[in-house]
């Protein structure tokens, strides 16, 4: 790096705001433009179909803010040129409308997980019901509706948009969180947006078009040789027909790629880890024990029986990682929240999370950057009076209209989630801020339970419990979003104005986008939800379960399955423990046990596929690090983005009964030979 | 570039020879070291069961010169190391020695194609006997056994090195014939011994090793998938079912991905364009006069029936593209040979080869390199009357003994057939260093027809023809090859002395290597020869019937066939003479008909794998035509090499009776409904 020449020089090279003084701040308003919500739109059902994948296939759903901010920025890019082309009147494209589509993309396809097709909302339907014996009565099952789950999603998800905008300047300003996804995109959008960003980001687009385009073919491909369940390169034996029946083999999917070139190598190993722990190890000793632990005339799929312990052992396994991390939150919010308090200044908290001890912790000045971004971000308020108010009409119209859609939820429950929400809405936001992991699924999980054992067996508490869990994350996980995008917006001198509406915006897409996106897949594959099939939505049995377990106790386990049970349960406890008091350099080894939990349950085939991400990024490190650390994101979403792409056709060949015309078959040497003989049959 | 700054360096810029003049010439006979010698064995064995396999799967073989070149340099060099390492007394790695394994290894790999395992020796096996009903009597069948190959290669295929030994001045030094294929390989071997070429070839043999590792792994990874017939990568039906029955598919063979990568670009099309014109058009047409062209009740493989229009149409193009090269090659062997005695200096043919152009034609001046070479390649005289001897001695033996071997052909047959070879082998190496083309091949066929005819159908005419083509074949081809060496040699200063010696020792082990690597794939593939199995040896099943037609002539043909035959022998030399008379612009687009006819046979499969390999050259080209042409050769060596050499241990497990596990099996989506139906039957 060559010294600055001179002053002026010096300054712009250590602010961002300075480069870009001479350009014009659009008016809230202004920021808010058609062509930013055309864009966003199809940029959501996107973003939808893909989350809605995942959600569906494995339920891990990597950050897909950088993709969004990329994609927002290309699309509405080569909008300005095709419209400076045919010669109509030019509007800059400014980095606030970047954080407008962003914002808008980001809260549309969260309510695609928040609204929990593959957790509560699906849990409750016939499929996964019929998956366990008990409690799966009428009042205890509501199959998915595309009417009722517009009308749900449309009553619970702007409560989370009232509840923490008052807060957003103590938050954002005074204690200076960092969250760090918001943080990374508002860094994209801003290098976008100055002359040699734009470069960078040409090529980046051009990287994740190609990536984009060989993922589709390759889904496309795929496709023609998937006529039949068994068949396709989803069902690959790569590690031969053994390794296979216990899940391990390689799938060749695309997403699952690129989610592992994404998410952080410890994530991958965790889950990898986590598979050959179940299958490899425990669940074939446990299957030893057939007729013993358990009756060996249950099928397999029953949770009196094997699949008992399957999912008992993952919930445990992901309950007792998220009550610590729960707890670990609670501390620390308190602990930083007192030090607030006591100096008047910003938090201190001891950290060991590598994005938030990379700023915080270092004495803080107030720069240029800082005094522009605050003066720009306090500019344009949003009254208190109306957040309270638009809460309290939001609450009062879903306490009436929720129980009608679900009669074992009572007013009453609702209300009391209503009142906590707040609370625990601030504690997600901030400890988010901190460690930019959102626990609103946690939060889920303590409404499942509650309200679950509240309401009783007799009164149908299992769909109680899963409906109180869906009003909860929809608070919980929106909150988070938003003051995520208040502060990527004051990083990008974007208005909390039009961050606001952009929200709504996006949230009322979200709940159209995602029921009719879910609907597809649901008509489109019959077999969504069952086990073993491409499309198990692992996280609606795992919430059922939780649901029953809440609502029954411990009775309907099979034997030892609660002992193994409390065994994972203080094990996740002391593993997150472990990671957090060892120092960093030996910490950075100990598996997650949450991302441990998933492959307990379907398999290890998807760890594969990720860690093989991991390995491609690691090996592209070691050739050549700077172009890795360009392109890597860009490579990652392009495959992750193809691959979800293709299921909107996919999706549409199987409503309109286009059925593939191949089968590729894997068959042992033994059976072939009875394949072959049979054929050649007249 | 620069120019050169001083006189000096302007020199050394333009002679290779000044820059190799400080280093140490070895005498001839320390040019042949032991240790030359053990790595040439190696190499020997791994391009012996290269070629063969080429032989038997579609008999097309690309020149492996340059990959003998390179391994040999890469093997040798390790060794120096390792011994230097180990403290021993080093010896320096000259580039004479490089030549000398060069040499060996490709004179004992020419044994596995003259040796007529994939054409004439294979079409007297029963296997290839029995896909025809004429002639295929006792006495036209002679199974291969290890044993007498080896003794019938041994007793022909040393005439060849001492045929044309005297005329090695006249070809080299006073014709300076260009041999594009020894040019080539003699500047590749010379600029490694260069220390700045030293760096390249190091880049390269890694660059090779890589791809050999992923073709070898490839082909590992394949084996697992093949437990049956129609079972594997081998057989995906990469553009649909419909397709692959027409033979159209991309068989996934790394092997035939990088004979794309070094045949040129015409030569891959002309495959896939013969494909297209035959199975895509001709064969559905010819199959739906099923009934009144020839019986229906003729099963689909009986030469009077289907099959003959396949087997007889290639036959006609190959023969009328190989006898209109073969008068093209004498006319211009004659006329070049007239310039040659009047003007007393150097022939100018007219030429339109890109090979030859390039060189020849331009003025001649004799420089520094030209006199070092010269007086170099003088300097060790192999006697006149050693080779005549020579020649006399082995021809004897030879005479007295094939016929022991081959009891339809008397010995008069042969003597007949070494009395006019001499002269075919000079025209052979006087084309050869023309166009680079050897027509051993054609020779071969002239010597079926020719011999078949006078043994005449009662004497076991087809078996008697077949061996004289192997008689003829083994001289002719041996004759240019080592011709071919001795350029290279002249270019590397080796002495012709260890060249013929190095000849000898090659031919030798060639003799031994070659029927043992055709014995493991013979008992290691039980299918081995039979249509449309994985080794069909297209070559030998024409060769058979050109030996049938020579024989008894066309009254076999079914129906049409013959007129058919007569328009495509006609039409394949209509289209060389338009190669040859249009300018070069258009001409290179006009296909060759050599290479359109194998596809006319086994389909066109390859020719895809084959153009994907043009394709991959093509587009890197584009991206980097420097690193391509850099490293092209050595990543489609690679692939060729790890492919060909993973069948070794292919036909090991084959041998042991280890069976693939697994079968990637496909079928329709109706197939599969059956399938899956009768497999869950108890």
């Amino acid at each position: 790096m060559s010294a600055p020449q001179n002053e002026d020089e010096m300054a712009a090279s250590l602010s961002i705001e300075r480069s870009f003084l001479e350009k014009n701040l659009p008016i809230w308003k202004d920021q808010l433009t058609v062509r930013a919500f055309v864009v966003s739109f199809f940029l959501s059902i996107m973003f939808s179909v893909i989350v809605m994948k995942l959600n569906l296939t494995t339920g891990i759903i990597p950050s897909l803010n950088v993709s969004a901010g990329l994609l927002g920025f290309f699309l509405l890019k080569s909008w300005v040129k095709i419209v400076e082309k045919s010669g109509f009147m030019k509007r800059p494209f400014t980095r606030q409308e970047n954080t407008v589509i962003q914002t808008c993309v980001v809260s549309a396809s969260g309510i695609a997980f928040s609204g929990g097709f593959g957790s509560y909302l699906f849990g409750m339907s016939q499929t996964i019901a019929d998956q366990t014996s008990e409690l799966n009565d009428a009042q205890n099952i509501k199959d998915p509706q595309v009417g009722w789950i517009i009308g749900f999603l449309f009553v619970v998800s702007f409560l989370g948009l009232f509840s923490l905008v008052p807060l957003r300047k103590v938050m954002i300003i005074d204690y200076k969180l960092i969250y760090p996804s918001g943080t990374a995109t508002a860094h994209l959008i801003n290098s976008f947006h100055t002359p040699q960003g734009a470069i960078l980001a040409k090529k980046q687009v051009k990287t994740l078009g190609k990536f984009f385009s060989i993922s589709f073919l390759w889904g496309f491909f795929q496709w023609f040789y998937t006529a039949g369940d068994d068949c396709g390169f989803l069902n690959f034996p790569t590690l031969g027909l053994k390794a296979r029946d216990n899940r391990f083999f390689f799938d060749f999917s695309a997403t699952y790629i690129g989610a592992g070139m994404i998410c952080p190598y410890i994530v991958n190993i965790s889950v990898l880890v986590g598979g050959i722990l179940s299958w490899g190890i425990m669940w074939p000793l446990i299957q030893n024990k057939k007729g013993d632990w358990y009756s060996a005339e249950l099928p397999d799929s029953s949770f009196h029986g094997f699949q008992g312990y399957k999912v008992f052992i993952s919930i445990a396994l992901i309950l007792g990682d998220g009550l610590y991390n729960f707890f670990k939150v609670i501390l620390r919010t308190v602990d930083g929240f007192i030090k607030q308090i006591r100096s008047k200044g910003i938090p201190l908290p001891v950290n060991n999370d590598d994005n938030a001890s990379s700023t915080i912790g270092k004495k803080h000045q107030e720069t240029f950057d800082d005094q522009r971004r605050t003066e720009i971000f306090l500019k344009d308020q949003i009254p208190k009076t109306f957040a309270i108010a638009g809460y309290m009409a939001v609450a009062l119209i879903s306490i009436i209209t929720v129980p009608h859609i679900f009669p074992p939820l009572k007013w009453y429950y609702i209300l009391v989630v209503y009142a906590v929400a707040p609370v625990l809405a601030f504690c997600n936001a901030y400890g988010c801020g901190l460690t930019d992991w959102s626990l609103a699924s946690t939060y889920g999980k303590l409404a499942i339970f509650t309200i679950g054992a509240w309401a009783g067996a007799s009164n149908g508490g299992v769909l109680a419990g899963l409906a109180a869990c869906g009003v909860m994350m929809s608070i919980v996980s929106t909150a988070s979003d938003l003051m995520q995008d208040f502060k990527t917006g004051y990083l990008t001198l974007a208005s909390p104005k039009s961050m606001f509406v952009s929200q709504v915006i996006g949230t009322s897409m979200g709940c159209v986008i995602s029921p009719c996106v879910f609907w597809m897949f649901y008509k489109a594959f019959p077999k969504l939800g069952e086990y073993g099939s491409d499309y198990p939505a692992p996280y609606a049995g795992i919430y059922r379960n939780m649901a029953i377990l809440g609502v029954e106790g411990f009775d309907a386990l099979p034997a030892h399955c609660l002992q193994l049970c409390y065994g994972f349960f203080f094990a996740a406890i002391a593993i997150s423990l472990t990671r957090d008091l060892l120092p960093k350099s030996i910490s950075r080894f100990v598996p997650l046990p949450m991302a441990m939990a998933i492959p307990f349950y379907i398999g290890s085939y998807f760890g594969i596929d990720m860690c093989i991400g991991s390995l491609i990024l690691f090996v592209w490190g070691k050739i050549n690090k700077g172009k890795r650390d360009a392109f890597g994101p860009a490579v990652a979403s392009g495959l992750i983005c193809g691959d979800g792409i293709w299921t909107l056709p996919q999706s549409i060949l199987a409503l309109a009964k286009v059925k593939p015309p191949i089968c590729m078959k894997f068959l042992s040497r033994t059976d072939n030979l009875k394949v072959t003989a049979f054929l050649s049959k007249p």
